[in-house]
C-alpha cells in the first residue's frame, strides 16, 4: 500500500484552501565556518511571524544524501514518490519548455553536432553554436514529414532541441544515437520491443531527412538523438487528493511539471505580485495553489549569496499578501536546496512551514535551516507533505476504525 | 529502485578523502536515572571541537528497536540496507576469524558434542570445552579427504569450529543437524534443492569421518553442523560508490566484513596509533578509509563503565591525529550502541558526528547521546551515511534533471 493507496481511500472534500510556496532551491549554507546561511541572514518578519503560528520541520527531498533536480524535487512536494515516479529525460525536457505531452507522445533531447567529411562525429555539440543561430536551424527541421506520425520540433537552448512523435503505438525504449565520443560515427536508434522499434523506424527516417536538410552548415551539419521517453504515468492530484489544484508558475518548467500531475496552470504571471493577484482572482475555482519562485535558487547556482538574500526578503515582504488570503493551511518549502557555497543544487533538508489552526505549533519564533531541525515536523521526506496538508486541511478521514 | 541504484548511477569521481572512523558499540546509557552516558561521562575535547565544526545525528543501525549484531551494524554503515544483505551465520562466524571466503563455498558452524553409548547427544556444548583442548581435536579433522571437495576446518572457540566445503555446485540451503536437544541422535543434513542435496552428501561423508577421529574423546566424541551458509553476494563498494577503500582494523570480524564488500584489507595493526600510521603511509592508495576501534564495545559487553569511558578518551586523543590528516570527510559513528548497563549490544540510535566544509554544521558544541537527537543530521538509518558521505565529499551528482 503506498501513500497514494491512502490519500485515494481518505481524502473527503471541503472548502479548505491549501497553498504550497515553493521558493526554489531554499535551503542553503553558510559561507564560512560560524556564519549563517542565506535564510538566516536574510530579515524575515514575516516568515517569522508565520513560524511563531506554526509548525516548521526538515524536508528531505528524496533520501538522505541525495541531491534532486527540478522533477524529482517537486515531484516529492506534490507528494508523488520520486524514485518510484521517475520522468524520462525526453519528457522532462518537453515539459520544460512547456510542451504539451500527450498521451502516447515520445519525446527525445536531440543535439545539434558536427560530423567531419567521413561522416565521423567532430563535435558532439556544434561547437556549442548560440541560440540564436540554433534555433532556426531546428525550426528548418520543421518541414520533416513522416507518414502516419506526427512530428514536433522545438528549440532549447545552444546546440539542444526537441523532438515529439506523436503516432499510434511508439514505445520508448530507444537507445540513444550519441556515441557519448569523437571520431566515430552516431549510431542508428535501435529499438527493444516492437513498439520500441517502430520509433526507432520513424527516427531513422527524422534523421534520414535531417541530414538532408542540415547539409552544408558548417558546424550543426547533423544531430543526435538522446533520452527518448514517453509522456510519465503520474496519477492526477485530482484522483489521488480531491483537490482542484493551480498552478501559478513564471517559469515552463515548474507550470510543466505541475500539468504532469493534473494541475491547471492558471494566468500568465510575470512576478510574484501578479502570480499572488492571479490567486486571487482564481480563489473560488481551486482548492489547492502551487505558487513557484524561482529566484533563490537561480541565485545560489549563481554563487550570489547577497542575491539570493534579497531574493528571500523579497520572497518574505509577499508572504504577508499571500497570508492575508487566510487559506486553510500555507506552507512554505523548497524543492531542494541550492545554497551559493556551492552553487549547485544539493542534498540538505529543506527549511519547510506549516501553517493551520490545527498544525500544533512548535517553539519556534524565527523559520532557518537551525530552527527547522528541531521543529515539530522533524525530518520528514518531502512526498509526505500533501498527506500532511490535506490533514491539516479537513481533508482526511483517518485510517481503519 | 534501491539506494545503490541511485550511488551506482550518481557517483563521480574525485580526489577527496572520506575517513569513517567506527568506535563499536559507540553509544551507551547512565548507569542510574538523571546520569550520564559513557560518551558524556569522558573529557573529549577533540570530538567536541569537531562537533563545533560539523553536523551530528542519530544513526539507527537497522530499524527502530532493533539491536543489530556486528554483521549487519557494520553492512549499515557502509551502506548495505542489512535487512536486504543478511549474511549466514556460517559465513559469519567463517569471516570472524579471518577465513577468506571465495564465490561458491559453503561455511558451516560446528558444534562440539557428547554422544552417550545408545548414540544420543548428552550434551550439546561437550562439557563447554576449552579452547586449548577443542582446537588440536579440530585441527586433527583437517585429515578428512571428500573426494571432488577441498575442505577446510579452522577452530574457533571453546566447542565451536567452522567447515567450509569449496567445490562446484555446492548449495547452502540444509537443515542445521543439531537438534536443540538432549537425548536425542543429532540430525543428518538434509539439502532442500538439488545443489543443497550435494552438500548435504558432502556433509554426511565429513560426519561420518569426523566420528571415527573423535571416537573415544571423553567429551567431544562428535559434533554438530548449523548454519550453512554461502558467500554472501553483496556488490563492492568500487563498483556501487567508485571509492578505492580501505579496511584498517585489528580484529578478524571486522576485517572480514570489510572484506565482504571489496575493501582491501590494510597494514597489519595493533593500535589506534598503528591504525593512523597506516591510513597515513597509504593515503594515495585509497578514497574511503574504515578505521575500526573495538574496546568501547568490549568494555561495554563487560559493563565496565569507567573502563568504557577510558576507551573513548583514548579514542578522542586519537581524532586529533586523524583530523590532522584533513580528510575531505570525516564521520565519527559506532555500528550500533553497547552500553555497559546492559552489557549488551543495543537499539539505541548511535551518536554521529560528520565534518566536511558543506556539511552545514549545528549549534552542537559537545558530542553526546543528549546532542545527537538534536542535531542536524536528525535521527536516520545508518545505511544513508554513506549516500551523505559521498555528497559532502562532491562525489555525486544530483538525481534527475
Amino acid at each position: 500500500m503506498d501513500l497514494h493507496d491512502l490519500t485515494r481511500e481518505l481524502h473527503v472534500k471541503n472548502d479548505s484552501k491549501i497553498i504550497m510556496l515553493v521558493a526554489d532551491g531554499l535551503g542553503g549554507l553558510p559561507m564560512q565556518p560560524g556564519g549563517l546561511t542565506e535564510l538566516e541572514t536574510a530579515k524575515t518578519p514575516n516568515l517569522d511571524a508565520l513560524a511563531a503560528r506554526g509548525v516548521q520541520g526538515a524536508s528531505i527531498p528524496v533520501k538522505p544524501g541525495i541531491a534532486p533536480g527540478s522533477g524529482p524535487g517537486h515531484l516529492g512536494l506534490f507528494g508523488y514518490d520520486p524514485l518510484q515516479y521517475q520522468i524520462g529525460r525526453g519528457a522532462l525536457e518537453a515539459t520544460g519548455i512547456g510542451f504539451e505531452l500527450k498521451e502516447g507522445d515520445v519525446a527525445i533531447r536531440c543535439n545539434f553536432c558536427t560530423l567531419d567529411s567521413d561522416g565521423n562525429i567532430s563535435d558532439r555539440r556544434a561547437g556549442r553554436i548560440s541560440s540564436e543561430e540554433s534555433a532556426p536551424l531546428a525550426i528548418s527541421l520543421r518541414q520533416i514529414k513522416i507518414p502516419g506520425v506526427e512530428v514536433f520540433v522545438e528549440p532549447v537552448k545552444e546546440h539542444r532541441f526537441v523532438v515529439v512523435f506523436r503516432g499510434q503505438g511508439l514505445g520508448d525504449s530507444v537507445a540513444d544515437t550519441d556515441p557519448q565520443q569523437t571520431g566515430v560515427p552516431p549510431l542508428d536508434p535501435v529499438g527493444t520491443d516492437s513498439a520500441s522499434k517502430k520509433t526507432a523506424e520513424v527516427a531513422k527516417e527524422f534523421l534520414r531527412q535531417a541530414k538532408q536538410i542540415l547539409a552544408g552548415h558548417p558546424k550543426a551539419n547533423f544531430h543526435t538523438m538522446r533520452g527518448f521517453a514517453a509522456k510519465p504515468a503520474l496519477p492526477s492530484m485530482s484522483e489521488v487528493y480531491g483537490l482542484r489544484s493551480a498552478a501559478i508558475a513564471v517559469y515552463p518548467m515548474y507550470k510543466g511539471l505541475a500539468r504532469l500531475v493534473g494541475m491547471d496552470i492558471v494566468g500568465d504571471a510575470k512576478t510574484l505580485a501578479e502570480q499572488i493577484d492571479v490567486m486571487k482572482s482564481s480563489w473560488d475555482q481551486y482548492d489547492f495553489f502551487f505558487i513557484h519562485f524561482k529566484y533563490t535558487d537561480s541565485t545560489g547556482e549563481d554563487g550570489n549569496f547577497n542575491e539570493k538574500v534579497k531574493r528571500i526578503e523579497e520572497l518574505d515582504a509577499a508572504v504577508q499578501n499571500i497570508a492575508s488570503l487566510e487559506p486553510t493551511v500555507l506552507i512554505v518549502t523548497g524543492d531542494h536546496s541550492t545554497p551559493s557555497y556551492l552553487q549547485s543544487h544539493s542534498w540538505h533538508p529543506v527549511p519547510t512551514l506549516l501553517v493551520s489552526d490545527c498544525c500544533r505549533p512548535d517553539p519556534h519564533k524565527t523559520f532557518s535551516e537551525t530552527t527547522c531541525i528541531t521543529g515539530g515536523l522533524g525530518q520528514f521526506e518531502a512526498k509526505y507533505l500533501m498527506a500532511l496538508a490535506l490533514s491539516n486541511a479537513g481533508r482526511m478521514g483517518k485510517f481503519g476504525a
